[in-house]
C-alpha cells in the first residue's frame, strides 16, 4: 500500500451547497497539504446528505490516498459525517468513554448544560484515532478505509485550522513518505496589470517548465509563485526574476500591503499619518491591522466633508473653491496638513470619485489623486481607475496609497 | 426528458485546486440557481484538467439536469473547458465567424494587439449556443449534452456574474418547467449568540418544517431564512420571528450592518461622526461604502495614539492619564469631543485592546470601551470579546459600534 500522496477534500453542509456560505477549508487545507508534498486534485460540497457523502467517500478511497472531511461533526440529526465514513469503511460506531467525558467537562466548565443530543459527538467509527478540538466540543478522527487516509474535521474554520496543525498534521508527516523535494519562492507585486506581467515572463509559465511560473491577481495585487524540482534552478529563477520585476515587488512574504508599508516604517523608525476622504478609513484600516503598528502610527482622520478638510487639516477654503476637493492641490495641502497636525514624518492623503454619483466630465468616477508627504517634501499623482464599481475604486485607491507611502520610505 | 431541476456546478482553475484563490462562483450560482427553483447537489472544484473535466461532465450528464462550469474559458492552452466539455457532449469544436469578430473588435477598440492564441477564443462545441461577455474576451456557451444542459461560464466573478443574469438566465428560464412556489424571507440580527438563536426556536429548525428555518453566522452577524411552499404559512412564521427577535433584527435585505445606521440616519437626516481607536477607521469604512452617505457622514478620526485624542478630540491628559486611554469615561470624552468637532448630531467612539500585546489584568486583551453622543446625551458601555486574534476583536468591535449607533438612532 502506498503512503497518501493525492488527496480530495470535501466539505460537508447545506449552508454550503445552497450558497448561504463560502467554503474557504478546503482552500485553506489545499495549500496546507501541498507543503506536506500532497496535491488536492479535487474538491467537492456536499449537502447534509449521509448517502452522497458514504459513496463518495467510498470512491475517494479507491481513487487517491487522502480524503479530509470538514463539517457535519455537531451534535444535531442533520450532522452525517460520522455515520457516513464509518459506513463507508464497514465499521461501527462506538462511544468513546473519555471523549463524552471531555465533552461533559467542557461543558460543565461553563456552566451549560449536557443534553443527551451532544452525546452524539462522543461516537467514532471503530479504529479511528480522535482527533481532538481544542475550540469546540466537535471531535474530529482520523482511520484508514481501503487504501485511504480519511480524515474528518469540525467545519469553523478556527477549529479546522487548530485542529489540523496540532492534531492531524504531526500524523500524517508520520504516515507520509519523505516529499519529493520541492523548491518554492513566491512574490506579491503591485501596480503592473496580469497582462503586462505574462507579457514580460510568458516563457517562464509553459507547462513543464522548471521552474514553473504561476500568478494570480486579486484586486490589484498580483501573486507570482516559482516552484521547482531544485533548489538550484529556483535560485537562479529568483535572480532573474527579482531583476525583471523588482520595481513591482512589495514583499516575497505576504500579499498584504499594509504590512508592506507598516513594516517598512517600522524598521526605519518614520512615523506615518493618514488623511482619507474617498478611501473612508480603508488606508488607516490596513496599516493598523499590523500588530505593534502603534510605535509609527497614531494619528489619521477621515476628512470626507470638505469643512473637515478645513477643520481637520487646515485645507483653505479657497483651494477647495478654486480646484475643487477631488486635485491634486487639495491632496497636497492634505498631506501638508496630516503632517504638520500630527508631527509625523511621512503622511499619506487620499482624495477621489468613488462613485457611483458626483462624477463630472472632467472629474469622472474613478479619478483618485493622491499625495504624500516625507520630511516636507510632497509628491502628487492622480489615476484613472476603470470604473468597476464603490468598493474596487476604493480598494485600489486605498493599495495605490499604501504602495506610494512605501515607495517614498524605500526611496523609489 | 425532463427539464432541469437538479445541478452541479463545476469551478475549474490551478488556481482553486492548490488554495491560491477561494472559489466564490460556486457559492453565488447556487443562490442564483434556487431563486429558479433549481437545487444545487454538488460543487466541484477541478485543475485545469482536460481528462478529469470530461469525465466529470459525462458523470454529470447521467446524474442532474443542469450542469454550469466556470473558468477555463481563456485564451492559453491551460484552458481546457471548450475542449473538455465538447468531448463529453461528443461533438466537433468549430469556430464561429461572428464570435472571432467580436474578439477583433474588442482588441481594436482598447488598442491592443489581437494574438493568434486569442482565436481560441472563438470555439464552440457544435450545436453549442454563445453567450456574450459584456465585460471581457471570454464568451461561455450553452449546450446539451444527453440528458443535461451544460453552461460555460468565465471564472473572473464580474464577468460570470454578468453573464448569468443577462444571458444565462433568461434562456433557463425558458427552458425549466414552472417553478414549485418556494417563498422566502430572509433576516439579519446581530447581538444575539448563534446557540442562545437556536435555544428560541430550534422547533422551527426541524427537518422538515414548514416554513423552515435556516441559520447561519458570520463574524457575530446572523442570517436567518424562512422557506415555506406557501405564503400564508411564511407570513404567520415572519409575524412571529419578528416578535421574538425584533430586538436583534438589523436588516430585512441586507447583512451589512454600516448600511443599516447608514440608511436609519439618511433617513431621518442625522449627522454622524466617528472618532476610533483600536478599530483604526473600520467603523469609517464600512459606513462609507454605503454610496451617498456624504449627506449625512463627512467627519471621522483615527486617534490611535493618546497625543492624537488630545489633539483631535479635545480629550484631558488628566483623564487619560487617571483613568487610561481604555475606559469609559475616555471613550464618552472621546464622543463627546467627536460631536463637538464635527458639529454632527450624533458621534461614536470606540477604545480598546485589540492585542495581541498591550493587555493588562485589569485591562486585558478584547476589553473595548463604547461611547455614542446623540444631541448631546452621552452614553457609554464596555465589552469583553473572547480572544479570537487581533483581525476579529476590531471586526466585532466595529460592528458592536455600528448597532450601538443603530440602536441610538432608532430609539431603542
Amino acid at each position: 500500500v502506498s503512503a497518501p500522496l493525492r488527496a480530495w477534500i470535501v466539505a460537508s453542509g447545506d449552508e454550503l451547497v445552497q450558497g448561504r456560505n463560502v467554503d474557504t477549508n478546503s482552500a485553506w487545507l489545499a495549500r496546507a497539504l501541498l507543503e506536506l508534498g500532497v496535491e488536492t486534485e479535487r474538491f467537492l460540497v456536499l449537502g447534509d446528505d449521509e448517502p452522497a457523502l458514504c459513496a463518495l467517500a467510498q470512491e475517494a478511497s479507491r481513487s487517491v490516498e487522502l480524503l479530509l472531511v470538514t463539517g457535519g461533526l455537531g451534535p444535531t440529526l442533520d450532522d452525517v459525517t460520522r455515520h457516513a465514513l464509518a459506513a463507508a469503511a464497514g465499521v461501527e460506531l462506538d462511544e468513546d468513554a473519555a471523549a463524552l467525558e471531555d465533552l461533559r467537562a467542557w461543558f460543565a466548565a461553563r456552566g451549560r448544560p449536557f443534553s443527551e443530543s451532544n452525546a452524539r459527538q462522543a461516537l467514532f467509527p471503530r479504529g479511528a484515532e480522535r482527533l481532538s478540538n481544542a475550540l469546540g466540543t466537535a471531535p474530529g478522527f482520523l482511520l484508514r478505509s481501503g487504501r485511504a487516509l480519511v480524515a474528518a474535521l469540525p467545519g469553523p474554520p478556527r477549529e479546522m485550522e487548530r485542529m489540523f496543525q496540532d492534531e492531524l498534521r504531526p500524523r500524517l508527516e508520520r504516515a507520509l513518505p519523505p516529499r519529493a523535494p520541492r523548491c518554492v519562492a513566491r512574490f506579491f507585486l503591485f501596480g503592473l496589470p496580469e497582462s503586462s506581467f505574462a507579457d514580460r515572463c510568458g516563457e517562464w509559465m509553459a507547462r513543464g517548465a522548471d521552474p514553473l511560473l504561476g500568478v494570480t491577481a486579486h484586486a490589484g495585487v498580483l501573486t507570482a509563485q516559482l516552484a521547482s524540482s531544485s533548489q538550484a534552478l529556483l535560485d537562479a529563477r529568483v535572480t532573474q526574476f527579482r531583476e525583471r520585476f523588482g520595481e513591482w515587488i512589495f514583499s516575497e512574504t505576504s500579499g498584504d500591503l499594509g504590512r508592506a508599508l507598516g513594516e517598512a516604517c517600522l524598521e526605519r523608525g518614520i512615523t506615518l499619518a493618514t488623511a482619507e476622504s474617498c478611501t473612508g478609513g480603508l488606508v488607516a484600516e490596513r496599516l493598523t491591522r499590523l500588530p505593534g503598528i502603534s510605535a509609527v502610527f497614531g494619528w489619521g482622520c477621515v476628512s470626507y466633508a470638505n469643512a473637515a478638510k478645513q477643520d481637520l487639516l487646515g485645507v483653505e477654503a479657497a483651494l477647495l473653491e478654486s480646484h475643487g476637493a477631488v486635485s491634486l492641490p487639495v491632496a497636497e495641502a492634505m498631506a501638508r496638513g496630516a503632517s504638520l497636525r500630527s508631527g509625523a514624518r511621512l503622511s499619506i492623503a487620499v482624495t477621489g470619485v468613488a462613485g457611483p454619483g458626483g462624477g463630472s466630465e472632467t472629474k469622472p468616477v474613478g479619478l483618485v489623486c493622491f499625495a504624500t508627504s516625507l520630511d516636507g517634501v510632497l509628491q502628487s499623482t492622480e489615476r484613472r481607475f476603470a470604473v468597476r464599481g464603490r468598493d474596487l475604486i476604493r480598494e485600489f485607491a486605498a493599495l495605490t496609497a499604501l504602495d506610494l507611502a512605501r515607495r517614498r520610505v524605500l526611496g523609489r
